[in-house]
């Protein structure tokens, strides 16, 4: 259950992770963090805002890249050092978002990985949109 | 219920939320965001790993980032446009996390605000740094 | 799959559910209600208070209260009309709390049925004490 | 991070909290208080009932005034000793919840107050009323 050490990555590897946002994940994931801001939880305040309906949070998205890196690239041992992301389109209740990964940058020495980090809508929307740093498993 | 607009805002200003992380907030993390990482849910492999437990995923400080920010400063109404984060230590079960959020610049002609982001866990530690960009509430 | 009608019940019946509160059980339902203070959810200021430590919500027991009315005694069917409750006592994490509703009064021309209902943790000790008014479930 | 003691409160101050009730709350809520009466979660059973539908448990709308009371007014520090409830209309799924708050009594030598508690939906509609009783935070 170990995931790929730098010398097993190319740059321009890339794999994803994929789910449909329900209700019940953004709600669940206001009270893990604590995060009760109407816009994620209430109808009526939320229909009169920008958006005109409940929207997930942004760093739920963020969850979904954490994802990708911890299991799938680089996958298990990876150590999430740190991320760069800008959240560029809202997530309603139903999107499905997909959150690539893809290997941009490696320094051997450092044992340190870039990757581009993109979560899509299924319109093909960019939702979020970054970079990752992480220390690649070892072995 | 509406939070501070860019004129009420002062660089400075400051405000956390804060909570003891539960077994619990991991696993509903971890199922929420598919992941589902050995280092965050596998005992066994986490007391192999390189800090010998399990460790909450990074991601969940920055929800309580994202926390601080909508429903404390700015508030309710603010939209998350991006952040920086840096992960510079592992959050364990039964750590207690503030995330500080500290106004740092004032963009009013485009109603930016950035905020200085901090996670400390309960000896001062910091696990987590960095700089969110938001646009305030409007009135 | 009906619970008892008025003409089934008698002063003095009685019924409980149990339960040992887990700290996911308050996490949750932290989340749920959005009622995030700091006494449920953050060890290190719970350790200042005047408990020491991180106490249930007092709802959470009410909450085991409807469970008793609407599952055992009078059980589904039942209508809650209403509830009155002190909070006694503490209820802390790994507490085992059973919630007892005995028939009190039955008002048989309006279908309306009072019950004590108490609720003690695993030493005894009362932890909410009250009256439940319910409709009886119909034929 | 404290609320108001009694000396900062007046007759009449009011405050609120509000959410779209969604069927994971519901379902969430069954499984923490074991109630798991057919009118919360059973579809079929609930369309014969005398609402039609499936219900939120009333307990969950008075989670909301605990909320209320725990982190707005009077806010963290408050102790909860009682409350006095009727449910006078049902909740359902996507019915957003108003629980306000209003400081209807001071007993200053006691350090008690007393507060007018009511869950309003999103059509202004009450559907649970009562009275709360708490000890306001101390310095």
């Amino acid at each position: 259950m170990t995931g790929k050490t730098i010398n097993e990555l190319n740059i321009g590897d890339s794999a994803f992770v994929e789910k449909t946002v329900s209700e019940s994940d953004i709600y669940l994931y206001a009270g893990i963090t604590m995060d009760i801001n109407p816009a994620h939880i209430n109808e009526a305040e939320a229909s009169k805002s920008r958006f005109g309906k409940r929207v997930a949070h942004g760093m739920l998205s963020a969850g979904f890249i954490s994802a990708a890196l911890g299991t799938r690239l680089p996958g298990p041992g990876t150590i999430y050092l740190g991320q760069e992301i800008k959240f560029t389109a809202p997530v309603f209740i139903g999107d499905t978002i997909r959150a690539t990964v893809t290997v941009q940058e490696l320094t051997l020495e450092k044992n340190i990985v870039r990757l581009k980090t993109v979560c899509t809508n299924q319109d093909g929307k960019t939702v979020a949109d970054g970079v990752a740093t992480v220390m690649a498993p070892k072995v």
